[in-house]
């Protein structure tokens, strides 16, 4: 049964792999599952309908026949504890990579969220250009440790796993923020993620998708 | 065999069962799991030794046998997955168990998380007063959509499950807060998960060695 994912209709990141739909079609690329596409507008999002698939009113959710599933995260799972390939088959390797899996999501992505919300709520508050260096310097500290343990190695626990894919798109936020750059390991580290198949196949695919709806609302307002 | 976790020598919540090892000890207890606890200072969390273990120096971590875990909802999730009672054995249910676990550490406490830093580390900024509306109603925005989802029923989705577990210790974070007393009926889900014999047990453990770890830095120092 192909699964539906659902996404913006029009992405604030303008097709560039930065929205939670990337996550979620980068795994589903991995484990070579075709999936479908539906776009929901930010009014639509806040609506009954969809809020009955998510109760936060946002995307992505997944659906496969009767199941409807929301948080990226959980949806990463949900397709790694289906399909070989993005989570260990050894018990205790596997609970490691969802030590990273969570890892990413609440260790690392609450910091640099918090950058976001500073860059894009607070950029006109007196106090911005005063808060921002702790804020910056509660990322790099995550940063640093994260360098750490990642040391010389490809991947942070043995092959490729569900918390690489979900740790590589955290970090994949910074890009232009310049914080990634002091740390060569870990720069390199989103690269090497970032050049695997499935994630080129999920980037064009989400871009297409923001370039073609991009096109027709222009037609549509003409 | 007997699992190990780690917890602070002196938490700085002075034993109000805030820390991160309260979930871990909640779910050892629900699943009737006997633990040990190995104390860690502010200092040796920070050293080689700790952080071997835990990539980012912090509590809890969790050991057995050769397996070593860090991340509260990974290790809740590990011992859900290896005794019955914290996630449902359909498959479906237990995705939608675990899209509560993620949207608890992932969409609910980090907005939490950003109030307590603001408190903690802002306090005394000229922004702080100015800023905190803006902050507490990413929070009770949150609230909003948990509250209109979780409406008359017990639970999340069905039986207590992990999701429960974690999402109820979040929102046990904004105690004090005044935040959670508009929505009636999520102080009555939290009352529910603290009503839970699992949860007084674990509470009281971790009181009992907040308490005795304190009587005996007090006397140490004298």
């Amino acid at each position: 049964m192909m699964p539906t994912i659902t996404t913006f209709e029009q992405s604030p990141d303008r097709g560039r792999g930065m929205a939670r739909d990337m996550p979620v079609r980068w795994a589903l690329e991995e484990v070579d599952c075709p999936y479908r596409v539906r776009f929901v507008s930010f009014h639509a999002m806040k609506e009954a309908p969809h809020r009955a698939l998510h109760p936060f009113g946002q995307i992505p959710t997944f659906e496969e026949g009767g199941l409807v599933l929301f948080e990226s995260g959980a949806i990463v799972w949900h397709i790694a504890e289906r399909h070989e390939g993005l989570l260990p088959r050894d018990e205790a390797a596997r609970a490691r990579a969802v030590a990273w899996m969570f890892a990413a999501v609440s260790t690392l992505e609450p910091s640099i969220v918090e950058r976001e919300i500073a860059t894009y709520l607070e950029r006109d508050e007196s106090w911005y250009e005063q808060r921002l260096p702790a804020v910056e310097g509660r990322i790099r500290s995550r940063l640093a440790d994260l360098s750490d343990r990642l040391a010389e190695a490809d991947w942070l626990d043995g092959g490729f796993s569900a918390g690489d894919l979900l740790m590589i798109q955290v970090l994949r936020r910074l890009g232009g923020s310049g914080l990634l750059g002091a740390f060569p390991n870990l720069s390199a580290y989103v690269a090497r993620g970032e050049a695997r198949p499935a994630f080129r196949r999920a980037y064009d695919a989400q871009r297409a998708d923001y370039l073609r709806n991009a096109a027709a609302g222009q037609a549509a307002r003409q």
